[in-house]
């Protein structure tokens, strides 16, 4: 066996792993009873470490270095680009600070866990200080001999490619458009009238209007699952994909949107290409794209008019509602699933605002890692940033400021900015789309997603990781990543159709 | 660090891989969509390799070596003897015959599912010869320099230290014993008038029937679940035990007393040392000790006239029945469980015809490992046999007689033996737990299963693999295992109180 081919059966061991820890991962969440936990945190903590070895053994480096010399194939060439970035992942950092962020994370999770609630930042500082500070000698520890910013090695490990001198065009041009265009929707919004529903809404009705927009979209229930859990997560294996949500009786549409966003997730991974599993070429191209697709389907598929009066028809069948009744009209329905307002926490802001709140983390976690904000300064740059962006001060309210997000208690840096990375390429495939296909949305309102689920398949399902992402948007639709599209979305589904 | 602590890192990581095999085992039954079948399948052979791995490597050779001259406490060599005895069974068969195998396996049992219930021996029979020759061979790979019969050997790969003499003294006297008291019992029944129901049994009261007596029993449900899957079976791991079930509408007691069963190996799982957890020694014992503990609470406890009585008034209440009609009446129902009939299908039969079941089966397996029986003659030996034995001609019902176990087609030699040394053991530990408290049974009328468990706690789960099974029956009842017991106590319950 050449060494190369050793590489692949070495991916194929810990792609099973990784199936192995993505199920618990999942059952943990949906069906393991509490007393589980111990066990299984032990267990999955194994496993993890199980990886670790497979991959940093002498062995597989020999295998790398030999490989490099090997004839190989354009394919097998990006499989062992992609392998020897899964390797680097995971051997740059040294036990020793693995160690010691395990134990600052769960301490900071915890503490953030009881100080959040009691809106007490300064008990919260020195847990956060440790944790940026481990942060930082991680990427240090990642960076070596690479070119990027500390920052961009930290990045780097949820998308690769994305400079902060890119990031810093793209969120300076939609600081300016959003700006521009948000007291204008504020102004069209404010003079419309919305009925507010007052309903219950039955789980079962819900969980089978969820399965039915899930089957429109085209998630393959013989390779998946819809099921619940308190944090929803798309979850599984390329061949058994599980997506989870979590249903309120008195209002259904952010579970129903939740699943539209995660079958986007679903249906990347249902359909990677099928001879490359299990090896690392064959696995999604990474954070920004994934949140691409999920915000395909919910915001430009799931938002958009047309696809709304399909779903609409089903939610009047499926609740039996009476749309006489003016709450139930389905213009009202529209506008109060287009409400466009500034808030204080990002997991509930519209598609409008969602950008400042990545900016703003975004500029603040640059700041931590070169050198230009200090941990002590976050809530007084958070409240002169919100107060800037959105109009809205959090002093006095950190809880609602940056205490809100549980991500960087556990070092999570470098992780937001793909949000908004995904909104733009959701946007811009579409109207890449439309391109080729004028009647793409009147065939949403059909039901019909062929084309779209066609385009998708061809431009970015099957290329798995073989090109690097900002490749992979070059090649799908023919431009480098641009705020163009995403700001002509905004203002055709919030201006445009009220001039 | 010693060698021996090295040997327990490599245990508890081997325990981990086996708790994600288990919880994946369970999934494939009860959770995972059809398509995900492939890439599960995949993947639960890589993590079998891996376990091979683990325990192969030569350095556990070393380990094992090294360890036999340190100091170390009498858990510690149990550990280590139990250690061994994993290794030796993961290590003694060549990898050519386990392929051969894997392969033989795959084909036999697809032969089997077609040509059962065409009652076709004569195409069936070619494959299960392959299988019968590669056990033969296996067999005695692991003989190596045993003392152990090539069947001993097999047999011990699910429970250790049976051997064939002292099977034929068991069986001789089983076989003496009953085919003694099978005509009374027979003659007894014939004379009862028995209603059966003609009633339609809600799938969601059965369950909750069937969560009420594992609750009784003393299942924690903090540490497990119930669920549903085509053949019930126990799995998951010691803090989270999962036992599933079937029901059918037409009939609850076969789905009620299968969880009663089930159970009773949860129990047994459940109640494992705490602190051996993740070591060879705290596991359980074997298949024979496993089969008591779920024989003693289906068979012992769960159709005691007492506990029967218990599950009689949930019943009515459960389904609303009205004891005033004869059917629903406590005799009638004590009679319908108690019902004793000889039949062809072993997973069918009642306790007192079990065994015959599977003394059949073992005098088959014992003659094609000492090579007085062949292949091609196993139809006419089944066929004398159950005549014999049950007084059941299978000739020209294949179906009914030698081709209905899969077990065969995957090479589970050695395996039926054990429910019969359940059985035994399973009366037994009544008989034991009785001298000590006469109580015992008025107890499980009142679902007061307290002492019942402190008995078991005390001298079978707490135990682990500590002990062989031969020195844990003597340790628990202060005797070797007999038949007596067994036999007093069908004489207890099906003659005694008709006399």
């Amino acid at each position: 066996m050449t060494s190369y081919k050793n590489l692949e059966s070495t991916m194929q061991k810990m792609s099973s792993v990784q199936h192995a820890l993505s199920i618990l991962n999942w059952d943990t969440s949906v069906m393991m009873p509490e007393g589980g936990a111990r066990q299984r945190a032990k267990t999955m903590g194994d496993l993890r470490v199980l990886l670790k070895e497979i991959i940093t053994s002498s062995q597989v480096d020999e295998w790398i270095e030999q490989s490099q010399q090997e004839s190989l194939s354009d394919w097998q060439k990006a499989n062992l680009r992609q392998i020897i970035k899964v390797r680097q992942k995971m051997t740059s950092v040294s036990s020793d600070l693995l160690t010691l962020q395990a134990q600052a994370h769960s301490e900071c999770e915890m503490a953030w866990r009881k100080l959040r609630p009691e809106n007490n930042w300064s008990d919260f500082l020195p847990y956060l200080k440790k944790v940026v500070e481990l942060a930082q000698e991680e990427a240090r520890q990642r960076k070596k001999n690479s070119k990027m910013s500390l920052y961009e090695g930290m990045m780097d490990l949820y998308s690769t490619g994305t400079s902060e001198a890119q990031l810093d065009v793209w969120f300076g041009e939609l600081k300016t458009g959003l700006k521009d265009l948000l007291p204008t929707i504020l102004d069209i919004q404010s003079q419309q009238k919305r009925v507010t529903w007052d309903h219950h809404f039955a789980i079962d009705m819900q969980k089978s209007l969820s399965q039915e927009a899930m089957k429109v979209l085209g998630f393959d229930f013989q390779k998946g699952r819809l099921d619940v859990s308190l944090h929803p997560f798309c979850g599984g294996t390329e061949h058994d994909v599980r997506i989870t949500t979590r249903y309120e009786t008195e209002d259904f549409t952010e579970s129903l949107m939740g699943v539209l966003h995660e079958t986007g997730h679903a249906l990347y991974e249902q359909n990677l290409p099928e001879d490359w599993l299990g090896q690392a070429v064959g696995e999604s191209v990474g954070m920004g794209v994934h949140e691409s697709q999920s915000l395909f389907f919910e915001k430009q598929v799931g938002l958009s008019p047309t696809f709304l009066s399909l779903l609409y028809n089903k939610i009047l069948m499926n609740f039996q509602l009476d749309p006489k009744e003016p709450k139930w009209n389905f213009d009202n329905f529209v506008r109060l699933l287009h409400v466009v307002e500034p808030s204080y926490i990002r997991t509930k802001a519209d598609e409008v605002t969602y950008p400042f709140h990545v900016i703003l983390r975004y500029e603040i976690e640059k700041g931590l890692f070169d050198g230009s904000v200090q941990v002590e300064d976050i809530p007084s740059i958070w409240d002169e940033k919100m107060t800037e962006y959105l109009g809205l001060s959090t002093q006095g309210r950190d809880n609602e400021g940056c205490m809100q997000d549980i991500h960087w208690t556990d070092g999570s840096f470098g992780y937001f900015p793909y949000y908004t990375f995904g909104a733009l390429l959701a946007a811009q495939m579409k109207f890449s789309m439309k391109k080729e296909n004028t009647e793409l949305e009147s065939q949403w309102q059909q039901g019909d997603l062929s084309k779209t689920k066609d385009w998708l398949k061809k431009n970015i399902w099957s290329w798995g990781s073989y090109y690097t992402p900002i490749e992979l948007v070059k090649q799908a639709t023919g431009e480098g990543l641009s705020t163009s599209y995403f700001l002509q979305h905004i203002r055709d589904r919030y201006i445009q159709p009220y001039l």
